[in-house]
């Protein structure tokens, strides 16, 4: 069943949910329950790349007068869509793609500024990990000012894969990051690229800094020179449009 | 005398910190006093351009048991500088002066991001008018990442007047807004600049918008185009300091 917070409960109503093609954020199961109908909900939510999360029963409180069955769902509040999709359609629209990829920002605000920006500077495809990515709820569709219900945003399981695969596709990875060797400003970002932006925290996976194709930082002036995530990426995305636009 | 939420109280402790140096954001009077003491509190108050609120008792109820005679003061938590001193300074040093003038932003967050943006970019001074800017307050400094400890903040009485000093001290007023006719991209912005921001309710205020030499605006792509403030602040910041240096 659902109720006003976007929630279903219920092994069949949450199966039921995602058979029909509602796009859902995320499943909470019973940690302590293991019988084939939970099985199930677990073998179909991997098919369908939805993160699993086992908690303990006490998430199910505001449930127990229902027949929830340890299961419980968020729907989400936008569609997500497939990446490689959107770069082929893109290509065979004559156009150069631009994918941002947010590899563990998890500020909702920052967020919605993010997809406010990506939108406006001409952005393909905002791509996000499965796990650890920024909730896509109201809060983060107020800060984007409604960019969210517009620009296709993709839920990938591996951010590591993904960035290989757009390299096959003939994507440039451009990493943004303080050790950066280039100035963003000296990249050539008029060829099809993907830049992937890290947290103001932890920065880009090692793993994912590995295989990109360059690592490329701002320049920036004075001691305590840094920048909010949400600007750091505007400024990346506008050098892209001016680039591709200017020259 | 002084408590611990940075506020003083009583018409001679006001004054005498006022006479010390100690910088001000603001001065509360109760509306219904009226005499000769509260006249020298508001004369001095103006003076050093100190804004002025006049509020009902209520205001004073905290300090009821106290004898704060009706005023109340908020100490500042940053210093404010002189931009004339700043603009003549960096000249000085053979700088190419880079102000900031922010017109009615109040959202404290986007302050602070903005703050950070700018000493990132090599801002000399962030100019701000005395009524209708964001407080100075802990969260402003929080999401400043310390930069407002740092970046000079000049408090003007009115940013039509600096505008116009500005001008005459040699540097192009360039008014960022939608409504603008030439590309930031376009712009020289290797000159000793002004740049101006408004909010992203109002925009920049008419009477400035006029005396501006340039009205510029971000390309943007897409039907539903627009930026948050801090972001479009941190895209022309960076696009000042590409040009100052890529050049």
């Amino acid at each position: 069943m659902q109720n006003k917070n976007q929630q279903i409960y219920g092994a069949r109503a949450v199966m039921e949910a995602i058979e029909s093609g509602r796009t859902i954020d995320k499943i909470w199961i019973d940690r302590k329950k293991n019988n084939a109908l939970i099985k199930e909900v677990i073998y179909i939510a991997q098919q369908h790349h939805i993160p699993i999360q086992f908690v303990p029963e006490e998430k199910f409180s505001p449930y127990a007068s229902k027949n929830h069955q340890g299961v419980l769902a968020k729907l989400s509040l936008i569609e997500y869509h497939s990446l490689e999709n959107i770069v082929f359609d893109t290509f065979n629209k004559g156009q150069i793609p631009l994918v941002l990829i947010l590899d563990g920002i998890t500020d909702v605000r920052n967020f919605g500024a993010i997809a406010r920006s990506a939108i406006s500077a001409g952005v393909h495809a905002i791509v996000v990990e499965e796990k650890g990515s920024a909730e896509i709820n109201e809060d983060a569709i107020k800060t984007s000012a409604g960019a969210l219900w517009h620009i296709p945003v993709c839920r990938e399981k591996s951010l590591l894969n993904t960035v290989r695969n757009l390299k096959n596709h003939g994507l440039k990875v451009i990493a943004a990051t303080e050790k950066g060797t280039n100035s963003i400003f000296k990249c050539d970002l008029t060829l099809p690229v993907a830049v992937v932006m890290g947290s103001e925290e932890k920065g880009i996976s090692p793993s994912i800094l590995k295989v990109s194709d360059e690592m490329c930082f701002i320049p920036m002036v004075g001691a305590i020179a840094s920048l909010n995530v949400s600007v750091a990426t505007g400024v990346i995305l506008f050098e892209c449009l001016r680039q591709r636009t200017e020259k």
